[in-house]
């Protein structure tokens, strides 16, 4: 699939301007993880540089990354960041450094496993050696990661792309697009390809609330690529498919039990009900790297909740603010990976 | 039931300072409709007055005052104010600007059924006599209608109030409370009325987008009452009754078909997809005038697309907008009116 009018969220920017999504970067010249502040979309479209642990995690928190496989490479390529930055000059010492920037890092949002999974993943590629090797050692993995990412985006574009006919209206939850990953999304991967493949279709984003990741991020980035997008109120989703106007949905994943259960953003749960009473298919997009095989069912899922505030209130009214739901397995229709769409999990 | 606590949205303020909110003005003592600018709670109380029919119609359009109930009660008032002031001496002239006066202001919104009927009865009370007659004639039923209102509330809390178990979680969706009838309001009337005669309940309410209805009206005159509220977003409320948090979901409605099909606020719909989904009773309460029993099924219900910019979007992206949806009569537990608790329309 062709990545023009495709955004690229994260990338590796080095002091001397050059770009890199891939590896090929060289550890002993500085770099910065170069981030679109997601938070100033729809309206702005700024960058962030992050050099330092406060900014990286300042960023996570703050959701200008959001969509756990964009903050899953945005945290390595962080951490070789923060790594060329360590003032020592022992092997030993830079370690410790290491781990302890890594765990810092990775406690920052609870619910996505691909944080936790890209930092390990980032710390173990280290060998033993000079304090540049190591420092070479994260870089390369880091972009490895945002590589890898790029490609499963298109490969999960590729399979998914069977599911979607012309004329078709699908229905995606929050934003699980190009903004949320390394390359052109998950859930939205199938709707690019297939669009790019001439297959006309309709996209309805549910707004999202209470971070509006639907009407700020995925109307965004879909209406750069051309494609017609509708945004409705998460409140709306049942009454859009009772007029007939949802042939699919298609949503993305913080984190997939070993039995299929679905941690997504809440209100995925609510939109899968929807679907299933009336009778449209529902798929969840992810790549592999989003299954947690520790965990045996949605039950075991730890659940965000995040700050009162994100909501608009009255005084004196309590607020709760779960930041993402359990869809059960059995509500959902399949799921579409890079290795394939299949109806539980491989 | 006492109404100290409660708020009283619509009452008849007249030159002299009076309040009535049942019959016993003057109609040749000029007055005016008295009403919560609900547009600017919960941050602040601002009462306004009005006088003509450009300020009836634009506080009915503009969600001043809004809630099928209240819109009724508003209407017939603002009719009653206008009538004071008809710049004729000739009875028949007056009659031909009483009727376009009012299908001016029962062409404002479309869904509610109380708002035509409410014109349509205060038309129809004007006995035939002196100007001034059919100005008391038109007061006097209005501030009926008002009364009416009150009393039917209360009959509706009383009867519903049966349904509320001490500890209970119940759910309700955008504003059927004080604000949205001339009394203790519809959806709200059992839960104020059961709080009242000491049972310890908790509120949970959908804050509705798009115009947030539940977070700046509902938990605002719950916890003016010092009724126990929680504000959620509407995508949470499947999560929170899969969390075993919600007993009972309570809602209102703006027109109910004779078959019992219900339409209300948009997202009412996916609420009782999702109560069905777990099991919870799924109640609408409303007094009997919003059964419009000419109209056989939800599909003659006509539903009003409010405009685009009330949600807020994205440059380039389309949007849809729907005020109200229709809940087919299978998924009604029952329903709470004047006269009773009935599993059909009676």
């Amino acid at each position: 699939m062709s990545e023009k009018n495709i955004i690229q969220p994260v990338r590796w920017l080095d002091d001397t301007g050059r770009i890199f999504v891939s590896p090929g970067a060289a550890a002993d010249i500085p770099g910065m993880v170069d981030i679109i502040d997601q938070t100033k979309l729809p309206h702005r479209l700024e960058r962030l540089h992050l050099t330092d642990v406060t900014a990286v995690c300042g960023a996570i928190q703050r959701l200008s990354v959001r969509g756990a496989p964009a903050i899953g490479c945005a945290a390595a390529l962080g951490l070789a960041a923060c790594a060329q930055r360590f003032r020592t000059a022992d092997p030993e010492a830079f370690l410790v450094q290491l781990h302890r920037t890594a765990d810092t890092i990775a406690a920052e949002r609870p619910t996505a496993v691909n944080l936790a999974w890209a930092i390990r993943r980032t710390v173990a590629a280290v060998r033993p050696g000079t304090i540049r090797e190591m420092q070479q050692c994260l870089l390369d993995e880091a972009l490895t990661i945002l590589a890898d990412d790029r490609a499963r985006c298109a490969a999960i574009g590729q399979h998914g792309m069977s599911l979607l006919k012309p004329g078709m209206g699908v229905l995606t939850h929050c934003n699980a697009g190009a903004l949320a990953t390394g390359g052109c999304g998950t859930a939205l991967a199938p709707i690019y390809t297939a669009w790019q493949a001439g297959c006309a279709l309709h996209v309805f984003s549910d707004e999202t609330r209470p971070l509006l990741q639907g009407s700020r991020l995925t109307a965004w980035e879909l209406t750069a690529a051309g494609i017609p997008v509708t945004t409705i109120c998460d409140s709306m989703a049942a009454q859009v498919m009772r007029e007939g106007k949802i042939q699919l949905v298609i949503v993305g994943a913080d984190r997939v039990a070993a039995n299929g259960d679905t941690a997504n953003k809440i209100g995925t749960y609510q939109l899968a009900i929807a679907a299933r009473y009336h009778r449209i298919p529902f798929y969840v997009a992810l790549p592999e790297s989003t299954i947690d095989r520790t965990i045996p069912t949605g039950d075991a899922i730890p659940i965000e909740q995040r700050p009162a505030d994100e909501i608009a209130h009255c005084p004196g009214a309590a607020i709760y603010n779960p930041a993402f739901d359990v869809t059960p397995h059995e509500l959902i229709t399949g799921f579409i990976t890079e290795n394939g769409i299949f109806s539980a999990i491989p």
